[in-house]
């Protein structure tokens, strides 16, 4: 670490899941990778006074708000890192960047497409003036994603023509799983379909190069209605019970489509496969080779070159811990391997870079309002039973 | 073999690829399992005299002819196995169950919805009169498939919510890969879709025990134009051209659907799927369980038991080699495994067993009908960009 | 097939597994290959009249008998196919040597090694008058095991640094399971040793080309005694016992090795390894790749290439059903598979090939005896808790 | 994390490869974990001052020393962390012990059988004491490892048979690769035996609950001479070289070993099997059951129960990533996967929890002495070629 480095002061908003993976990768950021920012841990907000005094001790941040503007407005916070549910992401992002904070919004962007696109206008403008913005689809950062893009790009698979993207769960295959926030359209906008459906179209196209320009899907909820939890904010089956109510999102998302480049492409995202934890998988296949991913086994991709010999062809399975491989020089041995909190070290160490040097950044918000494009798309396709095209996002933009 | 057996004596049509596939089924059934007909290998019929003549003799068939219709009219023939392309299945079926001829006719049924009404119809006439038919989907007679359909059956997998299926091949990837006859539509009806997608709509239906109900679909062919193959049987790319023509079948066929019994379903057949040779792979997921079937390891089946410790679930790999396996006892000790050519000789243990004591056969033709409607039902889908319901089958057979 | 062909009429003594499989790969072996021999199932002996009866009927010979004798001073027979247990093998095999018919034994090739080397004696003495003899390795015409050898051969691997071999089964895990005579030394020689653990020394000195030259062994028996079966020839547990007996041959057997080329080697054939039906697996590194096998996917090889980019490495799963892959263009297209039985099929090929055109024939008797003698270095390493080495085999039989 | 905490003062000795590991574990144990103790990063000791210096900024330790002694003398550290090469192991813990401070020590416990007698006599005195000390055998706190000794203790593989273990890697596979210290006897005490044999030895006699009482070995230097590095410490082949120098330790051990419960096992440690990168693999088979795992896959687990259902049964491939598998609970959600690092933070964890508590600590020193006379016995084995018994630890111990 040189004597150089200059600090960046962070303010998170949120202190849960994303919050707690968050945190480890500000604390750790630093500690494997030389670079032009060191990342402070200012403050963290929460509404619960007892709550976020107990996360910012177990986190490590240094002070502790239940008022999330006041990170806002502080002199000694350059970015703002918002890990709420995304009911709130438009309200804090578009005000954080008005105030000249950086940034680093977890996805999905928003819950509706014209908070979404609002905030990749404020982001737009924002980005004149210096202050940079990012959207956390964490999974690119990855080294085998990342790798996988690199093959891309580097023309090893051809032509592409085929995408294959699922990413099954089965936590609510119980029917007796209660209603959760995340079960109810009003708080989370959507079910599997926005929570994880929206990893697999960014992931896809990220490591294409492609957007899926058209869509015919299907969505299904198979539980219609659950028991209410008795503590609105429990996730767990024990509470106790007051009632049962409607689930109003999806369970599961179905969608062929089409990508702009040439390819087609089949997606799932669902939580009813029975076994399946977080079995993020792609397939792609090209004109002159293929690559699979499953984040089960995210420290492999397989890889199939076309250009080998005939009798030698087969998917291998490369171990991607070696030092020539995207973000792993900095950690262990080959062999040894990484976890899913990496993912967002590596995002935090892309952040720190570009913000650092000044480099372009993605995912932008604009990249990210594509996505819910997408998603958009999804749920009129279903509802209509007829394809769907996907809306331009920079069109609007422009606009 | 008890001395009681009595001899099924068969005339098969067509010696290709199938035809191979067939004889070596013929000849191997009785010496492997025990049954109440014995098959005897009468006569095989092709267009050209000479290589039938050859034929004959390579596959073991005591004579040959090439007229198909003398076949039919012997009296000395009890069966009518057809292995010839898609076109003439229907004349050739109906002519020998007219007869009073057993059928087992080769996938896809028919080439047009109205020839494969009229077969069904047919198959139902005969079955009158003690004359039975059948359709070769010979996958279900794998006996990792026909677990499958048994741990379903037995409801240890509970409701069935999602099925994922895909059939995956590669072998027209290179442009210069010629026109061969199964890239016309007039003689092969179809490309991927009816070819291999027929393979994975049969199977997922027969273990799930549900049928598809409605589509949404997308086709596509990546290569429009290919160049004409010299010698019109051609397959090898090697031959000499005479210029270039159109592909008129699809390249790859994609769809979602709905089963009659509530699952959710996404579907795959391509023939451009870099590296994957005979890529059939099926995961069902049900509220108790769910099963992972992939040809190109057909001796194995995953299964993921929801009723286990939930410290100890995963999905297990069983080897489908064990005597209480399906069709397994009769052939060789556990972890001996058995190949592509096995589920032929199982489905002529079926067809001998059913015609000999009289017992259901499936699947009917009535059977293979419905997978037809099915096809149609994408055709039209990805046609018309809209929802397309599957058309009853038997309905109109009983009309 | 050609009309040149010449019968190669065959007399098969024992016809239990190994003479269950031998004839499948008879009665297939010309439907697949075109041969300048035609195999011709001329007489099967064995010792019960009415077994041998139904066993020949049952496999398709001509004719039974009760005396392998008649069969060796047939006139029309050009073969004899040795498929008892190994006690006998000697006496059968060099009788038809002496007689002049060309031999295919069965491994073990013999129970002792005064056995095993009379028998390469009178194999090296036949051969001089054109009489061809063949030790039943079948493993080696997997075409998997194949492409190892060719890719050791074409120098893939480089260096051959090690080798480490398993035959890994369960059956008598249950120690209720009776003293059937594959548990008794005097009827079987050995145990898990000679049974499966001669197959994995033969085939990782095949396929390296490395002999291994002494060894330090360790042999257990973990069940000493066990329910002797109320029928002698009984294989299952459930039989009538009439008390308990001496279990006299080795559960398992381990060692270490060197090779004559600079490699060192672990093996293991264990009959307790829970879960393992018939795992055969070996892995070989070399200075530059790597090769897997595992029988119980023995249409796959694992190859690592070490002269592939850096960060494209990795173990690449071959599908070993292409047509350039040993013995595979005369089968099914690629990703067709085939099983354990067509070991045999090819083994047939080979040995009707070399017959028919006088090429060398591997392994011989000379090969097989040096398999037993590492198997009896193997047991005096255990015995006498040293390292011991492999005796020559070729020195032997020169004097 | 309670009020009540008290802190636990750290001195580490060393900041390479495994002070970075340590640190990373030390930032983050009390972050995920709820303790008695709080870990403190107190001081790192080093050689060199400006590296110690940049160690110190670059891994969190508050204050940083280039005298050992100092940290052993300082009133403000409770426990000292021995990261240095082995040669120093002796020296430093028995210093920390006599001065009171615990000790967590990187393993092998010393080079020599003296050394480590010495140290497991001192660690016995300064328990009576208090004072506690545990060896650094990290894989046993992965969760796949824990779990699988939970089945072994919970009886879900009956009585263990088998033990079969590898720990494979290929980083001087390449004869140009220099004469790191580590090929060096006088610095490392041995080659791959000590460096990773040993962490298989201590692994499954951990996981077995039983002890090796006796091997027979070989060992083996494929590459004699190296090219000696400009730069002493250099691990990398591109420094300057200034001529050749003798490799004095094994590039691979092999052994055959008896249990003292009755299991016999194989082991095998290389640096030559090329494609494997950190290999270490164990199998176990019981009667009841068996299990395998992989730490290139070191999230999963396959258990094979024989008490399943006969038709069932299969090799299950766990998920170690459920909230009722060990450690897993403090991180993140099903399917999310941990990386080799977690294993040292649930070290610390482990140390941490049981020296606020008083509970035992596993492996002690006198654990470690018993792998190093494991160690011993196979050194001496492959010098002599006779099976070698391992001398016992605890006898000495008492005397």
């Amino acid at each position: 670490m040189s004597t150089q480095t200059t600090d960046l002061r962070i303010g998170m908003v949120g202190y849960a899941f994303m919050g707690t993976a968050h945190s480890q990768a500000w604390r750790t950021v630093n500690r494997v990778f030389d670079l032009p920012l060191r990342a402070r841990m200012t403050a963290v907000s929460g509404r619960d006074p007892g709550k976020v005094a107990a996360a910012a001790a177990q986190l490590g941040w240094a002070e502790h708000t239940t008022d999330w503007r006041s990170l806002i407005t502080r002199d000694d916070i350059d970015l703002i890192d918002v890990c709420t549910p995304g009911d709130s992401h438009a309200e804090i992002a578009i005000a954080a960047l008005a105030a000249g904070k950086h940034v680093l919004c977890e996805k999905p962007l928003a819950n509706t497409i014209d908070e979404a696109r609002a905030m990749a206008a404020a982001a737009v403008r924002a980005q004149a003036g210096g202050v940079r913005s990012m959207c956390g689809f964490n999974y690119r950062r990855v080294p085998a994603v990342a790798l996988m893009r690199r093959l891309v790009a580097d023309g090893r698979l051809g032509e592409i023509r085929h995408v294959r993207a699922v990413y099954l769960q089965d936590w609510i295959t119980d029917p007796q799983f209660p209603l959760v926030w995340r079960l109810q359209k009003d708080k989370a906008g959507s079910g599997a379909l926005g929570d994880i459906g929206a990893h697999i179209i960014d992931l896809t196209q990220y490591v294409t190069g492609q957007r899926i320009s058209g869509v015919s899907a299907l969505t299904e909820t198979f539980v219609k209605q659950r028991p209410l939890p008795g503590d609105s904010s429990g996730l767990s089956a024990g509470d106790t019970v007051t009632g049962t109510g409607d689930v109003t999102v999806d369970d599961a998302a179905l969608f062929v489509a089409r990508l702009d480049g040439g390819a087609i492409a089949t997606y799932e995202a669902t939580r009813f496969a029975t076994g399946r934890k977080n079995g993020l998988r792609v397939e792609i296949n090209g004109s002159q080779g293929s690559v699979v991913f499953d984040f089960e086994r995210m420290n492999e991709l397989e890889f199939y070159d076309a250009a080998l010999p005939s009798d030698e062809q087969g998917f291998s399975r490369i171990l991607v811990t070696e030092p020539d491989h995207p973000y792993v020089a900095a950690w262990w041995p080959p062999g040894h391997l990484i976890g899913y909190e990496h993912s967002f070290t590596h995002q935090a160490r892309d952040l720190l870079e570009a913000i650092g040097t000044g480099a372009p950044i993605a995912p932008s918000f604009t990249d990210a309002l594509q996505v819910q494009l997408v998603l958009d798309a999804v749920e009129r396709s279903a509802a209509l039973g007829s394809w769907s095209e996907v809306e331009p996002a920079l069109t609007e933009i422009a606009a």
